[in-house]
């Protein structure tokens, strides 16, 4: 139905408003009909508060006795801090339950579901499904994988450069774009840059969005030559870790430690290993990984199958320059077909620039 | 007023409709109102026939007396074959004339308005005015030059790939987006690529559209190296037009030109100099050209300021590769800021592909 749709985006609307501030939580909102009329609204807003269903069901108190809860992800069974919103809606006396996406969690979903069809309630699922689950990607891939989501970011011309031939880049974007890259930044957990990176720019690496988080800044360094004054290191403004190979010296793993940066060795046996990068991540509870890597590092993540989201800004403007550095580098693909797809791509415009968003299909990789 | 705009409009829609069957004429749109109805509407639909202001005259008859035309081109004030439009328009008794845009020619700009207000007839210029231009773009440039109108095109990946680094460039934009670039063929005089495209893929580089018209072919070839057996020497389809330097083989030019083909030799002493190449064409009345080359024919056209348009289509797939070529090579601008920026920029949707369009800003060039 028509106002199916027009209801769960209005709870959409609500939660996707809280981003943000509902960390390690989901973003859910929801929304009670009775009789043609809204009689409740409620979102998710912070950690051990209550659920999206609860606050709209106490809102609608006796309103929603026969009436219709939209909610954009399927509501919970299990006995957490407040208790389970299926048994909620029960009690409520809901005749209809309107779902966007079942738990992402495969261990639980659909028990929610099963609770409220067993007490005689109609369900539906499936109302602006993908909406819901691109609101919670992050949330969603963590909760599944234990691996963070990790989005691959670049800013370019028109001809895929981000440097001229002489390493010159200032400026690509717009002061807009690059505004949209600083909250980026402050929406992930986690942001990482190679060491030619920090051996070219010696970036911050830090949200410059007022009240916006720091992320933990990430460097690969395959052999610890980080200089001890980078910025990243000698700073103090956030937490840096470093991933490195097995050729790690014991040394300046030290020294970079008594600065208080963390070093990570992986199993690569020269080069850092980016999917022990990214499962050590996972493991220390990361759930969003930002990479803002050269051509190098890029590739080496969306190679391995690794990028869940590629950000991508190009500058209306061309430099050419057959020894330009593009932001894809390595060997790249061997054919053209083997290349990887971004699925539900868009453009969108950033001041003057362009900004494309798109989703890498994964796939078994020939390479 | 906006009504100007509306009625600016329905002119500008006729007269885009007679695309491609008005050459060497521009495209031109009239409508006359005469008490808040239209009376009139015209195009110009052919060299040698009326001009749009014309029609929409003798279609509006008596009810012509007192209204208001509007043409998306200034009406003529010299004596072609179809009269002076602005004496016909003071001969019917108009009362207001509303343009889009000038003449181009500064020869003969402004003289239309000149004789319908020495007649007392209210002008109104410039509703609609970059619309105007716009369909009228390529005329424009060669009508006030004496150049054809440069586009550009390519075909790459996101990461700017025109190819993987082992050379395998097939698909990369889907049907659809071919189906587009057959099209724009056919919509240019002449079409260009370099030696390397010859080489390499041996294109037919004719329309594939139905009763499309097939541009002349052009080739750079600087030291006269194409095969006498490549398709565009020896099928015969269309013309073809070869491009060298100064260093041409004598014997080898006769053979191609006993093949039907024509040679020209530009001042450039190692290289072909594409600057030679767009006043050659002027010079031959070539009045648009569409480039299809690889990185670096590409690369000479636009580092000399000689790109009226640039025509990109982004296949949403990432190949990556240091060796791979991008679709602008050469060496590139050394800094960022000189870079070539391109206005007017926008992206369409084509097929699943992404369609970019924009004007290089023309400058003063630092290299």
């Amino acid at each position: 139905m028509p106002q199916d749709s027009f209801y769960m985006d209005l709870a959409l609307n609500n939660a996707r408003t809280m981003k943000g501030q509902t960390d390690p939580n989901p973003l859910v909102g929801s929304v009670i009909v009775n009789d043609n009329r809204i009689v409740g609204i409620g979102a998710h807003m912070k950690a051990g508060e209550p659920h999206a269903e609860i606050h709209a069901l106490r809102m609608a108190g006796e309103a929603a006795k026969g009436g219709t809860i939209y909610v954009t992800l399927e509501p919970c069974s299990h006995f957490g801090r407040t208790g389970p919103c299926a048994a909620a809606i029960v009690e409520a006396g809901l005749k209809k339950v309107v779902i966007a996406t079942l738990d992402p969690n495969p261990v639980v979903s659909g028990n929610g579901v099963a609770m409220l069809e067993e007490a005689g309630i109609e369900v539906v699922v499936g109302v602006r499904e993908e909406e819901s689950r691109q609101m919670n990607e992050v949330f969603n891939k963590f909760i599944v994988e234990g691996r963070p989501f990790v989005t691959l970011k670049a800013a370019a011309t028109l001809d895929g450069k981000i440097a001229t031939h002489a390493f010159d880049s200032k400026w690509i974007t717009s002061a807009e774009a690059r505004e949209d890259v600083h909250v980026l930044r402050s929406e992930n957990q986690a942001i990482l840059v190679g060491l030619g990176t920090v051996l070219a720019d010696d970036p911050e690496l830090t949200s410059r969005i007022p009240n916006g988080r720091n992320p933990i800044r990430l460097v690969l360094d395959s052999s610890l030559r980080i200089p001890l004054d980078a910025k990243v290191v000698a700073d103090g403004q956030a937490e840096t870790w470093i991933f490195t190979s097995r050729q790690t010296d014991p040394e300046k793993k030290a020294a970079l430690e008594r600065l208080g940066v963390s070093v990570f060795e992986t199993s690569g046996a020269v080069q850092t290993d980016v999917a022990d990068v990214v499962r050590i991540l996972g493991e220390k509870s990361v759930s969003s990984l930002f990479i803002e890597g050269g051509g190098t590092v890029n590739a080496a993540f969306l190679e391995k199958g690794l990028v869940d989201k590629a950000v991508l800004y190009f500058a209306p403007k061309l430099v050419g320059g057959k020894n330009a550095p593009t932001f894809l580098e390595g060997s790249g693909f061997d054919l053209m077909k083997d290349a990887v797809d971004l699925e539900r791509g868009e453009f969108t415009k950033v001041g003057k620039d362009f900004k494309f968003t798109g989703y890498p299909v994964k796939k078994e990789f020939t390479k």
